[in-house]
């Protein structure tokens, strides 16, 4: 049996003092010139400095995608380099299929020889029994899941529709994956089932606790998105790793504003997140 | 400005008689021996052999990611033989996702200099905000994508949760997305943002039919999933392009049951499917 996720997760989290994620979000435009668009190079250099700070990276699978084979290399690449740097991947696909397709993504992430990824982000719109798949690899491989819950953006024309009994749609979303993540509790008390809560939404993200109080939380947001950490306390009630912040943009390009090496600004502003997080979550 | 894709799609109806798409669904087991896991070569025998009768491919991205890198470079190859062999190309990923990282996926699947897709099936539980990449595509380069509405799996779980209005939630959605496609509908009636709605639940079609009457209706679940195509003529009451049925395994595999040579099995079948459904449809 391998260990659960939620228990591998609250390990670094205390291992490393820290709640940060780091998003890897590579745009060749935005690269460093030096470094010709070379996306598995940059994303690196990204893993190297913030490895002592972030308890895991996030690559977001669309911007390899957008480069063909070439980026699918490149994501399997910087997925097992983070590995090898003591980082947890989660992999950001934001999946959602049914049956036997359900379970070739499960393969493709989580499971297989080699999985790319620790855990992967899921989208919930097809029901548990599209989820069935990512649960059976959190029983047998220690795999996670993040669904998404509530999103950072003005997705409300979907989430935050009124149901009969006067809930916003995602609660009930919320429920199903409380639900859905019972009997994958670790010994820390943190489930392999967690949930993306858009932290742009303070209120929300105090409900989607309450609703889902052994969801490692994922909260994206924070940085570019304007998100300030000092409204996040109410995520981290149930432990110091029950809940995960998310910084893309302000990480990955902070040597923009600062005109320094890339890496150096990345692991500043890395080292920087931590430490606000670490103090807001009150551990 | 480029056609709609609602015409292109209406004039290959036209020309083919046909409403069938062929879902590419390759699962290296299943194979033919002797093509030794190639996918690439299955998919393009099985294009060869359904291109006379079927009006599009749906290949399924979940089976050539779990491939990695390649099952990318397969997938590319598939979609570019297929467009040549003169047939459409829906690519199923159920992308969903904001912002910069949803353009990223428009412009991997649907736009750049070389788009591998005519159309991307999306998932809709992200709003508005996340289609907006894809209208513009629709807009730009006669792009078309189909919101995942109410699949053939047991969703209800989600889907089907009441309203404060009574109403489903998928019916919501459809509603949604019959806004989201009203400009871009081009001359044939036929709007470019579809929607997938699973043929094993007839009155669910009939109901999706006059919640999203320009929407063209992709259909899964008849063959393997058991869906009978008789019970579908109120999709098309929009049109003879109106609806599109999917079948996938059943096509793909029929030769595991003729124990005939697998691109005359599919062919065969394709041929027998094209015709039930053009009957069923009354055109």
């Amino acid at each position: 049996m391998a260990v659960m996720f939620g228990d591998r997760l609250a390990a670094e989290v205390d291992r490393k003092r820290s709640q940060l994620v780091v998003g890897l979000d590579p745009i060749p435009e935005l690269l460093p010139v030096e470094l010709g668009g070379d996306i598995a190079r940059f994303c690196c250099g990204i893993v190297d400095a913030v490895a002592p700070h972030a308890v895991a990276v996030k690559p977001q699978l669309a911007y390899f995608e957008a480069l063909g084979p070439s980026g699918m290399t490149a994501f399997g690449e910087v997925c097992a380099y983070a590995r090898r740097a003591g980082l947890l991947v989660i992999a950001d696909g934001k999946r959602g299929d049914i049956g036997s397709t359900a379970r070739a993504y499960a393969t493709a992430y989580l499971e297989g020889d080699a999985p790319l990824a620790d855990a992967l982000t899921v989208n919930p719109w097809l029901g548990r029994e599209s989820i069935e798949p990512y649960l059976a690899a959190a029983r047998r491989r220690g795999a996670g899941i993040f669904c998404i819950v509530k999103t950072s953006n003005a997705g409300g024309d979907v989430q935050d529709v009124t149901l009969s009994d006067g809930r916003p749609m995602w609660q009930h979303v919320a429920s199903l994956v409380a639900d859905w993540g019972e009997d994958l509790v670790g010994e820390s008390g943190i489930s392999a089932v967690g949930a993306v809560v858009g932290a742009t939404h303070p209120r929300a993200v105090g409900e989607a606790r309450r609703l889902m109080p052994q969801s490692p939380l994922l909260l994206p947001g924070v940085g570019s998105q304007g998100a300030d950490p000092a409204d996040l306390a109410q995520a981290f009630t149930s432990g110091p790793a029950s809940a995960l912040v998310n910084a893309a943009r302000s990480v990955n390009y902070a040597f923009r504003e600062s005109g320094s090496d890339y890496r150096s600004a990345a692991g500043a502003e890395a080292a920087r997140l931590k430490e606000v997080l670490w103090t807001v979550s009150g551990w």
